[in-house]
Parts: C-alpha cells; structure tokens; sequence
C-alpha cells in the first residue's frame, strides 16, 4: 500500500479537536450522523487507498503530454476521474439540489487531504471544478447554475481559474485580456493566460473556464476586471454540447513537479474554433466585479491548497516513517550486537517527529478553519455566524501560507531520512520534495497570504480576531498547567506544553502590538517582517491545537482509556513544544526588527 | 552572463576576515605575493564564466548517460575538462613537486567556489579527484604518489571514492566487499559499491578508484577496513596505461539533481576484464587502516561539499537578484505611478537579504576555517600549529552541514522570489532546488556532520575551542558595541548586531554546557538536539564573522573610504542579525529540551 489514510489521527482531529459534534448539530445537517461521517471517511480511504495513491509516480514519470493542441493526461488519470465523479466525490460538499451531497467543510476537508495525499497532481482538477462550481453557485445566474453545476459535479466536465497573464501575475491589475460585449448580450474574448492548471485535458467532455476580463470602457487597474465563462464547448440550452470554441492550449510548462497536472498556456481568440474569431462568453454577475467574484473561488481554493500542503506532507511523512522502519544502518547509540533500523537514531527521530508534528499540526489547525466555517454559514445565531466567519477569514491565510511552507520542509526532510536513497527518484521522496515547492506560490505566494492577513487580518479590526484567540490560547496553557501540577507520569510534558505555549502567545502578542502600532506610522517596517508574522501566527495556533491534543490525551489517560494513539500522540505534542514553537521566539524578533532591518534592506538592494 | 564571480565579496572575505596576509606570510609562500593571488582570482572567474557556466544547464537536461558500461558526460563537459586542466586549476593547491601549484587553502576555497557555482556537477569530477590526490600525498608510497599524482593533476585521469555499499551508507562497518593478497603482493577485489560520483565518464583517459575493502582475515567492524588503489585501466611502471582492469559500471542513479553528475553502480570483480577475475589492487598504506587514511579524503571532501553549498547558494542569489531587478509587478508600496519591479516589494528584499546573508556568512565562515588550515599547516609555532588544526577541525563539520543546509533555504527561496516562473523549469531556479538537495546527504549526512562535532569537537576537549571561540565573538561583540556607543550614522545597526551576536554566544555556550553536563549521564538526550546544535554553532559563527565584517565597514566608513559594497555588506550584516540570528534562541531551547523530547520520541516511535 502506498498511502494510507490517517484514519485515526483525522478522526482525532475531527472529534477532539474540530467540534465535529457541533458541526453536525448546526441547521440542516439533521440527517447527517456521525456514522455516516465515519462511513465516507472508510469509503473515502478505500477509494483513494486503491485508486489514486498508485497512479501518483506514474503520474510524475508520464506527464501530461501535449501534441497539437490536445492533452493527454498520465496513465490511469482519466478512469480515475470517471470513479472519483461516479464515487460521488466532486459533490461532496455542494448542495443537494444541485447533485451535490451537501455534507460540512469540516468533512470536506479530510476527504480532500487524502485524495491529495494520494496525488497532487491528480486532485488539482477536481479542486478547481470546486472553486468554479462554488464561484457559479454564489454569484452565477440561476440559468447558469443549472446549465454548468450539475455537470461539473458529475464529473462530465471540469472547471479552471484564468486569472494569470504573462504581465499580471500576483498584480490582477494589469490583467489584459478584452471581453467585447455582442449584440446578443454574449461577450468575445481575446487575450492571452498562463499557468491554467488543467487548461485542457482529455479527461471529461468539456472543460469551463472562468477567466478574468476587461471591457473595453472599463476602469482601469483590479476594478475593471470582469469574470466570464468560456466553455471549451458552448453548451446549448438543452446542456448538450455545442460548437468548439475559440480557446486554445498552446503548449504546456515544463514543472519541477506536478507532471501529472496540465500546466496550460490558453489563447483565446485566435480565430481557429466553430464560432468565427472570438472565444464566445458568458459574463457572470455584473460587469467590473470581477475580482470580487474571483475571490470566492480564491479563498475557497487558498484553503483549499492549505489542506494540499498537509496532504503532501503526511504522505512524504509515510514514506519515511516506513524507510526508517525498514532501514538497517548502524548500531543503537546505548550499544547493540548488531546494526539497527534508522528508526532508533535519535537524529532520525527528531526529523520523523518534527515532520509528523507539523503535519498533524497543520491538520488540526485546517480542520478547526473548516469547523469554524461550517459555523459561520450554519450557526442559528447571527452574531456567532459572523464570529466564525472572522475567525475562518482570519485563518485562511494562516493555514494557506503555513501548511505549504512547512510542507516544503517536511517533504525536505522526508528526503533526509532516506540519505542517499533519498536523491534517487525511484524512492519517491524526491517527487514530494519537487511537488510541494508549488504550494507556496500557487493561488497566492507565502508573501500574499501574509499581506492579506496582515491588512485585512489585523489592521483592519485592530487585531481584534488575534486578540480573542490569543485569549483562548492562554486559557489552554493554564489548563494544561493546572493538570500538570496535580502530578502523575505526564506532569513534566504538559508543563513544558504550557509554557511553550504560553511564550508562543506572548509572541504572538507582542509582534500584532508592533504590526499595529507601527502600521499608522510607516507601513513598510511591518511588511519586512509579515511572512516571519504569518509563520509566527502559523506555529503558535498549530501549537495550540497541539497543546489542546495533548489535554485529551491526558484526559483520555486519567480515565484510563487511553491506548497507543495516545501515547504516539502526546510525545508528538511534547516534540512539537521542544523543538518546534521555540520557533515563534524567532520569528517574534525578526518583526520586532522591522524598521531598522528594512531601513537597511533597502541601501542593500540599491547597492 | 549566466554567473559572475562575486570577486568583491570574496577579496573582501580574504583579506578582511580570513587574514589573507596572514597567511601568505607562513613559511613557504614566499613567493606568492597579493597581487598573484588577484590574478589568480581573475583568471579564475574569467575561466569559470566563460567555459563552465553556461555549460550548467545542458548538464541537468541531458544528464550523463549510460550504455553497455560507458557513459558519455553531459554536452561540453569533456573539452571543459580539459580546458580546466590545462589551466592549472586541478593542481591548485597540490605540490609543486608533483605538478601543483602550491596555494594556500585560503585561496582554493574561492576557486573551488566559482568552479562549483558554475556547474556543481562538473566540479564533483574534480573535488573527488583533488581528495584522491590528497589522500594518496598524505599515506601513498613514493612509488604510487610518482605514478598517479602528477597524471590526476594534469587531468589525464581522475579519481574517485569507493565507500558505499548497498548495505553499508554511513556505517563502514558493514563494508562487505573482499580483497585477497595475490603473491605478487597485489591484490584482487571483489565486491559492488554504489553512489560512485564520476565512477565512469569519458572525460579522462583513466580513473583512479580509491576503494576501501577487506581481506580475509580483517578484524570484524571499522577496524578491518583497507584502502586500495584501482585503476579501470591498469598503470605500468612508466606510467602508460596497460590492461582493462576488472571494475565494471552496471548502470548509473536516476537523481533528483546534479544531472551531469554520473553516480555509478560499480562491480568489482566480475571477470569481464582482460585481467582475470577480480579487479587488480594495490593496497595503500597498511592493512587495515583504510578508514583512517579514507578520513584524509573526507575531511578534506567534506569541507569541499561545505563550499559547494556557499557555491550553489551564490548562483541561486544571483539568478534570483537579476529576476528581481528586472521583474515587474504590483505597485510600491508606498504608491507608485505604475507597476514596479519586485526588488522594491519588502518580502522580496526580505527573501534576498536571507539568501545573501546566510551566503555570505557561511562564505565568511568557510574562508576562515580555510585560512586556519594553511596556519595549522605552516605556522612556525608547533603550539600555534596545533591551535589552528583544532580550530579548523572543530570548523569543518560546521561549513559542512551548516552550508549545505543553508544551500537548500536558499536555492528554495530562490525558487520563491520568481513566484510561478520559479516552477518552471527552464527558468533554472527550480534546478539549484533539486541540485542542492544533496549536499546535506553526500560525504556524511548532516547527521553525520553532527556526531562528528559533538562527539569528536566537544566532548572529546571538554569544549575547550568552543569556549575560546567564544571569548573571541564575545571581544567582537564589545569592539561593536563600543563602536556603537561613539554614536554616528550607524551605532544603532552596530548595537543590534553586538546584541544579537552576544545573545547567539550566550545560547551556544548554555547549549555546550548542557551537552558536555548530560553527555556524562546519558547520550540520547544529547543526540536529539545534535543537529540543532551544530545549525546553532553554525548560524552563530557565521554571524560572528557577519559581525566582522559589520566592523570593517564601520572603520572603512570612519576613514571616508567606504563606497557602495561596504554600505552593502552592512546593510547585509543588519539583516543577518536582526532575521537569521534570532534562530540561534530557538536552537538553543531545542537542545536544552533533549532529556524530555528524547524520552517521548521513543515513545512516539515505537507506537
């Protein structure tokens, strides 16, 4: 078996951790019980266990190929895409009416690690058709909705986001690309887009693109944009498929990683499709709010490759783990007759158990987001919604930014504990190590997330949000400090818990007071030290979670219920402690330096 | 121009930190003046740009290939070859006698720089080749030293390596393959070895395998190690070339990087030769002393390895820098009429500033370790002899693991500054990613780095030249903050640097206490946190030469003669001590924790 799905630690997760119960307990999840939870989660990892996971070196080995327009996708891809539609999880989430299953984010979430655990580059199309079935069904005409989301959840066609042009990567501003509005109320586009993740492919009937346009009166820079739907085929009012139309794959990118995803470039009116010159389109909501609609899909999609980054690394994690086990190279340090498995090598420890605590970290931190999400879309009280909204708003850049960057360093280290093994790509590490170098740059670098999370997360409520959750934090610290002094085996753990924690919100604290005292007098000392603030934020609510995993496990101790899972899981917690949220002391003082490290940063450039 | 030799910071780091006078001052080097030293300098970059450079990327896209057990190197890598023989450069720092040039340490460190920044794979062929040449001056029979030394300097052959094997990587004590004493006093090898760099290639007329095996009747264990010279063809007395010897290449690895780098499976003894079966031998030095004599080749090719990480790490920056002076997107951050380049964003310079910072800090660091090698070798002063080759020895697992994991931050931040066209392929950036992922893996992981510096660097002298080491940073520290206290344009920056570096001294010397306290009760504990220890010692001894140099600016800019590069490197400096060395704190509380996270590990392990 080449993945297993981390059943146990996402039901830890989810029970424990992300309020589950609660979740499910919101209006309109009435008929959906824990059972059935547990049942897609089984059904889940059987599917993508057997499906998926053993198409995801050949999917590195045999890209998607392109000849003459057309796309090929890796071996195995296309019948795994007709299962994964037909396994009813393209719908997951979406709602019912519509074909979908209507089921919580909060379950959404693990079912999305795994079929990203088992393969990257497989799941970036359907995670795509979820941002464009999301983006149609919060902003699309009805007429729209019912034309495109049923088929985009049966998997008969797929979705893309074209927001990126040569000129306008990060900066949407400079997108360039002219929508002409007809007589017909249609639109014809022409223009350019690149780094279209599955732009075409050969895997459904049709393809539909959302892409970002300008009209020809519009305002200049991001509110001028204009968002549209060009299908690959223009679909008839009946939902069949109609004339090609003119949009083109022009070649595909050669990737680090991530082969088996088509990277496309699109042309878009060059003339060479059924409907004479012009990609036909349909323009969604109102003209120049583009941008606003977009972000629906971004944010969606930016959560989305958060949980990607906990996917990769929990399966770099895997192969690791099973390496060390396996490896026999050395004798154990106290001394033994013969040479051991790597596994017993402290340093091997230290790398397996930073890597899993990270992992499990993250995962924590993601499945609470999604919890918080679910609440702010079902709590009957409005004032509770809008609390978890700003709290799962807050979060997304948090766990977008986050997960990804640690997922390098875990793929990294993933390759480590293989040693030269590692380098050699039949082992399989090195794929993750080249896979995850994407996540923190697609749907929005590290460096955007944290301008995002710095100007919209902090300033713009006065760091109320990270207040308030500063406030829980510490009021998990002092519950751990309360257990660990009525003694017993694990007293010393959850002391060093508690106070690591503690230090970490206090970081946390100070650096927000320095973002935003410093913010009303010159902005740039504050964006010097945003990515360090976002990974600052990052390890210390990660910690948090971890801190909270390791009161249950105590819990579950005192009541004598505890079993293995506990035990692994309480030493990943104190490994976390020790050798991870000392982290946030750095990261707090790479901030605090802002003025005077940007002062300087700037002579340094110029020079 | 693909890759400049950054001259400046070197001549900078030569003469103004690693006492470049100093050393062309000892015994011997009366005849190299400064000036010859700069010519070299110059004829070296000039060579490296022109010849080596542009040839680093048809490296990594048509790596060398295998057929029928000749391999054919990479497009332009066999006239390079020749071209950087005949240019004297493989015989750099040999001795004159056997054909070198006699230079100091201090010198070929730069060299070996630019060679590896402008094609690391290329350069493996010559690093494996001067610690052959090293090993066989240093424990070689006069005879074998006359019959190979001068051909592998005039690059009419090379040499390489033979340690691994399939189950001995970093245990030699398994080494397995068997050499049997023939009558002649030669001997027959049997055996397979693995990961040979440059273990069969077309760029030579022959190759030199140095090869550790065991005969008979060896002591089990380390202790039972020989070293042997295996020529692919064999050598007649007057040095023409004679038999095809009986070492095969079976196939070569698939890697993550270093494309142009051929890593050879290598079959000992198989009988295909025209010598018979088993591949003919000649021992080097004694029996059963070949792991010694094989330390000479690696001290020397892992300080080597340590320079490849400044080397890749260099070139990544470059790349990176010219992209982001060249790019533009998004808008000042203060407001700007229209999109400017990216070297204005702040998470941009942030991301330059730390991969250039931790280049030219661990630049610094290397250089310094270099310069102490040449007074350990030449100082008049047996007693001064003996303190510099404890110094230096205590230094070079330090350059190796803290430069090579260094590499990998950077050559992934590199990646980061491009945004999407970073995971582009042909941008290039994508290919320091993958190539440097293996320094900190070859010629002892960074967990082997790390053994070495704890078991043999600390414990072993009490940590005797840690704590002088220390006095020496702490002197640097006050020579700072005195600078700062006479005021001026920069006494803010100096006192940020003299604090931090003061803080970084602090956490390595808790760090050493509480490994040379708990060593004596238990090694686990201590071994957890080994490798945090030695990035710690790393991170704070570059830092201390970052705080050097801060120095040297401050008393150019007091004389009038400071110009833009010493404003430059300040600014650098600012930067390291305000993000880098805040890390040195977490390190720190990450070792101090090695009793408890040693004690759950094996607990997490285990379930």
């Amino acid at each position: 078996m080449s993945y297993r799905a981390p059943l146990r630690d996402i039901r830890f997760a989810l029970k424990e951790l992300a309020d589950l119960k609660g979740v499910l307990a919101l209006p309109g999840y009435e008929e959906v019980s824990e059972d059935l939870i547990d049942a897609v989660l089984d059904e889940n990892a059987r599917f993508v266990e057997q499906a998926i996971a053993p198409l995801n070196r050949g999917g590195d080995v045999v890209g998607a190929q392109w000849s003459d327009g057309a796309v090929t996708t890796s071996p195995g891809f296309k019948q795994a895409f007709r299962e994964f539609a037909q396994g009813g999880w393209q719908g997951l989430l979406h709602h019912p009416e519509q074909g979908g299953q209507g089921l919580p984010k909060l379950v959404g979430a693990p079912a999305s690690e795994n079929i990203n655990a088992a393969s990257l580059a497989f799941s970036l199309c359907p995670l795509l058709t979820d941002g464009v079935i999301e983006a149609l069904a919060a902003v699309g005409s009805r007429a729209q909705q019912d034309l495109y989301i049923p088929a985009l959840i049966e998997g008969r066609w797929t979705g893309t986001m074209n927001l990126t042009e040569p000129q306008a990567g990060s900066d949407l501003a400079q997108v360039a690309t002219r929508a002409v509005r007809q007589d017909d109320g249609s639109y014809r586009l022409f223009g350019q887009k690149i780094f279209i993740t599955y732009g075409e492919h050969d895997m459904a009937e049709n393809i539909v693109h959302l892409v970002l346009a300008r009209t020809p009166d519009a305002p200049k820079g991001v509110k001028g944009i204009s968002l549209f739907i060009v299908p690959k085929f223009l679909v008839q009012a009946d939902g069949t498929l109609g004339a090609r139309n003119d949009v083109w794959c022009a070649s595909l990118e050669h990737k680090l990683g991530i082969h088996g995803s088509p990277t496309a470039v699109l042309l878009y009116g060059s003339g060479k499709g059924e409907v004479g010159e012009g990609a036909v389109a349909q323009l969604v909501g109102e003209e120049n709010r583009g941008l606003e609609y977009m972000f629906i899909m971004m944010n969606a999609a930016r959560y989305a490759v958060g949980i990607q980054g906990i996917a990769v690394s929990e399966r770099a994690l895997q192969l690791a783990t099973a390496y060390a086990h396996e490896r026999i190279q050395g004798q154990a340090l106290e001394g033994s007759a013969g040479p051991v498995t790597i596994v017993s090598h402290p340093d091997v420890q230290r790398m397996l158990l930073t890597m899993k605590s990270l992992t499990e970290g993250a995962r924590a931190l993601a499945y609470v987001a999604a919890s918080y999400c679910d609440k702010s879309r079902r709590h009957p009280d409005a004032e509770a919604r809008a609390r978890y909204k700003a709290l799962y708003e807050y979060l997304v850049p948090v766990v977008k930014g986050f997960s990804t960057e640690v997922s390098v360093e875990v793929a990294s280290l993933g390759v480590q504990v293989h040693g030269g093994m590692g380098y050699i790509e039949e082992t399989g590490a090195a794929q993750h190590y080249r896979d995850a170098r994407i996540l923190p740059i697609y749907e929005g670098t590290t460096a955007i997330q944290a301008n995002d999370f710095v100007g919209r997360k902090i300033l713009r409520d006065g760091g109320a949000v990270a207040a308030g959750l500063a406030k829980e934090m510490r009021a998990t610290a002092r519950a751990l400090q309360a257990a660990a002094e009525t003694g017993g085996q694990h007293a010393d753990a959850l002391a060093l818990i508690a106070g690591r924690l503690e230090a970490g919100v206090e970081a946390c604290e100070r650096a927000t007071a320095f973002v935003l005292e410093q913010a009303g007098k010159s902005a740039r000392p504050v964006f010097m030290g945003s990515v360090p603030y976002l990974m600052l934020a990052g390890f210390v609510h990660a910690g948090w979670q971890m801190a909270r995993a390791a009161l249950a496990c105590q819990e579950h101790a005192r009541a004598g219920a505890g079993d293995d899972f506990y035990v692994g899981k309480l030493a990943t917690c104190v490994f976390y402690a020790g050798h991870v949220l000392p982290r946030s002391q750095a990261l707090c003082d790479a901030v605090l330096e802002g003025e005077i490290t940007s002062r300087y940063a700037a002579l340094a450039v110029r020079s």
